[in-house]
């Protein structure tokens, strides 16, 4: 027998609804038991689903979740399940002198056992950057927590606790801390793993203690948490990894710092490509179901921005949830219409014709419409369609719209735009077309059919709202324009910064004044899944009254 | 000669305007030193405008500003303004130690004298609760400032430095300031002058020094800054009080902390109605004017909500700059058009009747509609008719719901939602009727025409979507109901605590479900101007996935 059993779990809660999240968990606890563990580690508020923001300053959330612990660890207990230590984690109120106006609670994790809460620790470092607004709502906790297992020493922290210097990871050091317990909630990003593992590995060597990271899975609203939980000895051997993007559970042994062996085989890293489509996949089927949609409706006009919605959608609900309909005007191409059929029938999904001319001719005879209000008429018709058939059918709509499309303002606000999730929103048009093709070649791999057409990869790209229209009459090519628009939002480069980098004037001050501009456009888009360093949304808050002109 | 002669300016800046903003703080010290000044005071960031949000993060935006104040700092130099102090607000690059990867930036107020800057501050309690994200984008000040000028010794502070107790304030014990130099960038909210005035009053009192305590004029996004400076003396006499919602400035003499005299006449404080409808006017006008609109459209109904919108665009904008927009379908009641033609005849408006019913038949016919869809096509239409009327004629769209709909979502996303700006969005149903009413009487008191019909006022609220509907069939009467959404959503009562103040659980249930199953319509809505203590948008940020259900 190992001193310590441990069960890693990260679980894939729903923001809210405590019980069902906390039943998971008692799933979770019966199993690892019967597989002899006696330590589990959740992940970050696993309990009450992260972030909850404003809801940790509503007394009867916070109650409910400390109230909804208490119970589950007497339900452990009665079950048998008292020796077990269990390490979850959930809001608590914070004692009344730190408590302010505004922040009522800390963000906490309870060491479980014997049918009581013996231990709570309260996250010390609380992110105020990126998406990340805890400093808001929660109040920082001061005291650390450790406690034994067969003489090992085990010590708590939460997520951002371990990215900072100082405070309470610098207190690990002559702690005698033989394994170290993180519980994470921390979203995608493209490339971030690595720096998670560095980071695990520093902390290992560093404090001569084995580190077991445990982060949530899931999709909650624009972020995408993606497992990848790890467990490292202090010599700093990779001893177990979980999958991404999948709740499960696997078993260790420890009897001391550097000596720790996984029971249940590692999950292989997976391509920045594969990562990436099953994080667009989770996030929006995770928004689909967590919210009660028992579908989605979106317009397929042929493009690959859609074809790639619909792809994802397929993978995330299967096809019988998926609803197409082709949209055409009298601008739309013979191949618009065919390749929307031809991804339909890859896809084995419903699709519909609604052309939109009668609509659109009557509202432009009425109105006069030409030129540019006659143009954003088209994508407003279509989108009123979309919503109508949403109404009627109770789907939900999804808007196909890319973050070089958003970024630029390439959109019509109430036309294309409309929908309640946006599957691509933090996807630059040339990571589209290469997630198409990276989800054809795997589809060959497993020998189905592609889902994407060719066709629509290798198109040029054209809204089609008058004749002959291209993307790249009014923009830069997509591989500059999305290169400069990476230099200016997710680096935060100056307009100087980017001409330097070699970029013409001209072109670049078009490309930040278009950006600047459309700021109120994107205030009323949807949301979608975060998968870089910047996202639009939360992530990035830049007023829209804002007469900055860079020198 | 007294020892300082002290201006006071409340300016209004627009954001990233930099060196517009700093030729009207030119122009105001000049005239200041033409009355005999030494001293003058501006509000929180004036230089840049305030909030700046994320373009604190940005070097080249911060650099720009401080680049801007040793500018303004020779200007006044070169034109025989030297012997100044002119105390001035503006963001700073913070010392390169103190920078996270997140926040460079300080929030600062420089001293400004001798043409460059002798002293800066810069603010140490960073506000991160409400609309207000500031320890995300500064880095928090550690130091103090004061300085003499005749042997009278002045300390400078920022806004929430004064609400903190401890801190920078406490540090006034024993310093011998005589004179409080406070920089505010304070939002209107209903109520707030009574707190700030007693706030003031009592660190004056505690720490025995005149209190100049200058705010900000003037709309930014979501926030309207309404100035209602003020100066006391060490005794807690009120000196001087400004203007509310009007950039200007006044001067007063001061020997000591309790011999202050002001020399221009002060301003009378107004009812809470007249200044909800200022704060709606100045928030609106900044809108449309510091965003470059000409002009507004906006769908006149015959109802209350938008013939107070209307009315408030013509105060802020003259009647020439809007534009309204009969959208008859075939539900609308005969008074419903003539209401509405009433109004633009009193507001003297153009108005043009666009009905709705030939595009609403088309779309109704090709998709076969009825029931919910079928209404919400005809809000969408509308909205599809004032957008396109908006991009063929270069209208800014008003949104014209009030918070009482927003928060229980009767509206229809992408209908009567479309627009830019939402003039009334913080504004409670019950709250409309009010305004509605005083700015009539307002009207009558000067002898001019009343804007408001009053049948819009009196008349039962209808969507009129079908025939015979009235708000009523699926609301609460609207006084309960905004009573209810006061406890739930401004004051963060519970369930529990909203049937226990005396209204009935199965109501409590259906307004919270509503409440909480629109936050994703929410997200989408255009801002506009916050009034209360807790407005939908950055003011109140809560999760859309979420199935927390109050016990």
């Amino acid at each position: 027998m190992p001193k310590v059993r441990l069960a890693m779990a990260q679980t894939n809660p729903v923001v809210g609804d405590i019980s069902a999240n906390l039943n998971e968990c008692f799933d979770v606890v019966v199993a690892a038991a019967a597989q002899g563990a006696n330590l589990v580690l959740f992940g970050e508020m696993n309990a009450t689903g992260y972030p909850i923001e404003d809801l940790a300053t509503r007394h009867a959330f916070v109650e409910a979740a400390e109230q909804a612990i208490d119970e589950f660890a007497q339900r452990l207990a009665a079950n048998g399940l008292a020796q077990m230590h269990v390490i979850i984690g959930h809001p608590a109120i914070a004692p009344a002198q730190d408590q302010d106006h505004w922040a009522i609670a800390q963000n906490c994790a309870s060491v479980i056992h014997g049918g009581k809460v013996v231990g709570r620790y309260a996250k010390h470092h609380l992110p105020n950057y990126s998406v990340f607004d805890e400093y808001r709502v929660f109040v920082p906790g001061n005291d650390l927590l450790s406690f034994e297992i067969e003489g090992v020493r085990c010590s708590v922290l939460i997520c951002e606790d371990i990215w900072q210097d100082g405070g309470p990871v610098a207190q690990l050091e002559n702690s005698g801390t033989e394994l170290l317990l993180v519980l994470n909630g921390s979203p995608f990003e493209v490339g971030k793993q690595h720096i998670r593992e560095e980071l695990v590995l520093r902390i290992a060597n560093r404090y001569k203690t084995a580190v077991a990271y445990v982060n949530l899975v899931g999709g909650q609203d624009d972020l995408v948490f993606d497992g990848n939980s790890m467990l490292v000895d202090s010599k700093g051997n990779f001893v177990q990894r979980l999958s991404g993007f999948k709740s499960e559970f696997k078993i260790s042994n420890l009897d001391s710092a550097d000596s720790v062996v996984s029971i249940d085989a590692g999950s292989q890293q997976e391509s920045e490509l594969s990562q990436v489509w099953q994080a667009l996949v989770l996030g929006l089927g995770d928004y689909v179901n967590k919210n009660g949609f028992k579908s989605v409706v979106l317009g397929l006009s042929g493009g690959i921005d859609s074809a790639v919605c619909a792809a994802l959608a397929v993978d995330a609900l299967g096809s019988g949830r998926v609803f197409g309909v082709s949209l055409p005007s009298k601008y739309s191409s013979d191949h618009s219409k065919s390749d929307a059929f031809d991804l339909a029938e890859r896809l084995k999904i419903e699709i519909r014709t609604e052309a939109i001319a009668d609509i659109v001719d009557v509202a432009e005879r009425q109105l006069g419409l030409d030129g540019l209000a006659a143009e954003n008429l088209q994508a407003r018709v279509r989108g009123v369609i979309l919503m109508a058939l949403s109404n009627a059918e109770g789907h939900l709509t999804l808007t196909t719209g890319n973050k070089t499309e958003l970024a630029v303002g390439y959109s019509t606000i109430y036309g294309d735009s409309v929908g309640g999730y946006a599957p691509i929103k933090d996807v630059a048009k040339t990571l589209v077309w290469d997630l198409a093709r990276w989800r054809n070649q795997q589809a060959l791999g497993l020998g189905t059919t592609p889902p994407i057409p060719e066709n629509s990869i290798n198109k040029t790209p054209s809204a089609e709202l008058r004749p002959g229209q291209v993307d790249q009459d009014s923009l830069p090519e997509y591989d500059q324009l999305d290169r400069m628009l990476e230099l200016y939002i997710d680096e935060r480069m100056s307009r100087r910064q980017i001409i330097d980098a070699g970029f013409d004037a001209e072109t670049v001050d078009k490309v930040i004044g278009l950006v600047d501009r459309s700021e109120w456009k994107r205030r009323q888009g949807a949301i979608g899944p975060k998968i870089t360093g910047m996202a639009f949304g939360r992530d990035r808050r830049m007023p829209i009254t804002n007469r900055f002109r860079q020198p």
